[in-house]
């Protein structure tokens, strides 16, 4: 256990030695495939614009095992800010410091430091272990793990099960592992009016006062009830402008960003009628800019659900809980082509902040479930 | 005739080509001081902070009739969308355009010379005649006319008549006189809620979700029907914002400025009332910040009213219509020491824009008119 531990502790050292800021992946993924070419893993780069992907798999047939994740990590915030350099892993206390070394290089490491063991264990396995890497997942996700779906479909290779590394653990490490994400959609809201002076409202036209009620209406409607994997979905205003700026000026115009996070009780098409309707009501010369950030997914107990909670329960010992809460994650790519997909991978508590860290038993843990789901599943 | 024409024309040229943009008065007051002082008027120099006032008057018997005006002017805006320099006046068409022109120079320079004519023809008259100009009308209006008025009720010297000279006119000179103003109230509402993420809406508490249906209560509500002389009180909500611009974050707070253009048949408690128990159905932590800009006023039917009515009907062979719409003016000051306040002036469709202009004609017969009022009042 000690080399396993030592193993994927010093790989995910050398990751987050590697200062790959969204979109730059910085060498890791070279690192990755050079890492695992040994052991019979074929290298596939996949770039798009300015996003470098790899897709590592071993083996031909399925069914097909897929670790997903990505090695770019989101900016640093103030360098003085940090108790030691975040490019530069520091080991204090059992824990392990650095941006990314929660979300995600620990995941990552631990998938390599899996499919090394597993591999070397049981070369004659069943199917086939792939690694789906990119470096845009914190950034725009526009070149990254959508593109790289976009070539497999077109190759017809399918993914039977993924594990997406994102950090789900809430308290303790496996606590939560998550089956599913809300859908997310956006749209921005223009309301036109006629601009005026506030001594003469008979020649002006308020679009503020307009659709003050509809944004009422909008807010207080109960859209679902979500479903025993969803939670009801939830309507957010996040930005409202509308002024000159002057206290005298009836403006003319309004704009409004609106997001839906929404289950699977409803569809895209559905949650964009209802919207109208209520607008409808109330305004009339406005327009909606939707923009759909993600459709809802969810992988209902099957294999990989199953073998992951086991292997949680045989190595933690404790129960696992499923839930579908959070914000997006590359999963909402990968879940439309029919693989399971499933979240796991160490606390999320300190991720995106300053001071990132993860633990490092965590690290050796998440190692040995990671190993064990694929005993699971592909012996 | 001519004599009357070519000296208010000759009189608005002069004080047209003093850059006087408010609040700088640019010498505009020392002209009209120099030019009344062999009639016998004392001036009286009031300044505060920035802001250039002057008290002109000629005797020390009541009844006390009084021209009121300002010489400072809004900007110009882009010098360049002028057809000719705004501080250089010019004549084309038998129109006189330069900054000021509307707004109102042509007035001061008719108040001059009608109070000369009216002094040279009846040195003998009865009560006082005095001029009151500013030069913060179109900015703060904070050292203005309503320092003063303040200056004048601690010397206990009252204003019986006041004839302030803002562009009132619409179609055709004399078409509309104001004999009161609605009341202006502002208030700079801020809603606190917490900010969050959108993924987690159960975390935050959304101020625009919570403000959205007291904002389409207030827009909705009656205030009062009006009455003889004033419309019905009206709200606007002029300024709108909330967000951090990000689509994924619920804002922490929302600030909205509104305002209220109201009538004599409500108070400024009573609408401040009604607008918190509206706020208090929806919201719980909010604070707004009141500021009161003017109260309404009114002149009813009485010797001003009158006096003007009759000579707009003598020189103009037109009737003249009472009105208190529009935005405030410099009137709300004067009218709560009990003077009778009307304002009667050139036509306002070029103020406060490019190639703002006064018909020449027009600058002749609103001399006339003036002189027939004090002609009504004080022989």
């Amino acid at each position: 256990m000690s080399d396993t531990l030592s193993d994927t502790l010093a790989l995910t050292q050398q990751l987050i030695a590697l200062p790959s800021v969204t979109p730059h992946d910085h060498g890791c993924q070279r690192l990755i495939a050079e890492r695992l070419a040994p052991c019979g893993f074929q290298a596939d780069y996949l770039n798009f614009e300015d996003v470098e992907n790899l897709w590592l798999r071993r083996g031909t047939e399925g069914p097909v095992f897929c670790f997903a994740g990505h090695t770019d990590v989101v900016p640093t915030g103030p360098l003085t800010a940090w108790d030691s350099p975040p490019f530069q892993p520091d080991i204090r206390d059992g824990l392990l410091y650095g941006r990314g070394a929660a979300d995600m290089k620990g995941s990552i490491a631990a998938f390599v430091v899996a499919a090394e063991n597993f591999v070397r264990e049981y070369p004659q396995h069943q199917g086939s272990i792939a690694l789906l890497i990119t470096s845009d997942e914190e950034g725009p996700s526009k070149y990254g793990t959508v593109k790289v779906v976009e070539t497999l479909e077109a190759r017809q290779e399918k993914i039977t099960w993924c594990l997406v590394g994102e950090p789900s653990s809430s308290q303790q490490l496996g606590d939560i592992i998550k089956n599913g994400r809300r859908g997310s959609l956006n749209a921005k809201l223009t309301v036109q009016g006629k601009q005026g002076h506030v001594a003469y409202p008979q020649l002006a036209d308020n679009p503020i006062h307009r659709v003050a009620p509809a944004l009422a209406e909008l807010a207080a409607e109960v859209w679902d009830h979500g479903n025993a994997f969803f939670p009801p979905t939830s309507f957010q205003i996040s930005n409202l402008n509308a002024g000159t700026g002057a206290n005298n000026v009836i403006p003319g115009s309004l704009e409004a960003l609106i997001n839906f996070r929404f289950s699977t009780e409803l569809t895209e098409e559905e949650i964009k009628q209802r919207t109208t309707t209520i607008l409808n009501k109330y305004v009339k010369n406005y327009s909606l800019e939707w923009s759909l950030s993600g459709q809802p997914f969810l992988t209902a107990r099957g294999k990989l659900v199953a073998a992951t909670v086991k292997a949680i329960q045989e190595i933690l010992n404790i129960e696992t809980e499923l839930s579908t809460s959070g914000g997006t994650s590359d999963g909402r790519f990968i879940a439309p082509t029919g693989a399971e997909v499933l979240e796991l991978g160490p606390c999320n508590a300190s991720i995106h902040q300053i001071n990132e860290y993860v633990n490092i038993n965590d690290l050796s843990k998440l190692t040995r479930i990671y190993q064990r789901i694929l005993e699971h599943l592909l012996l």
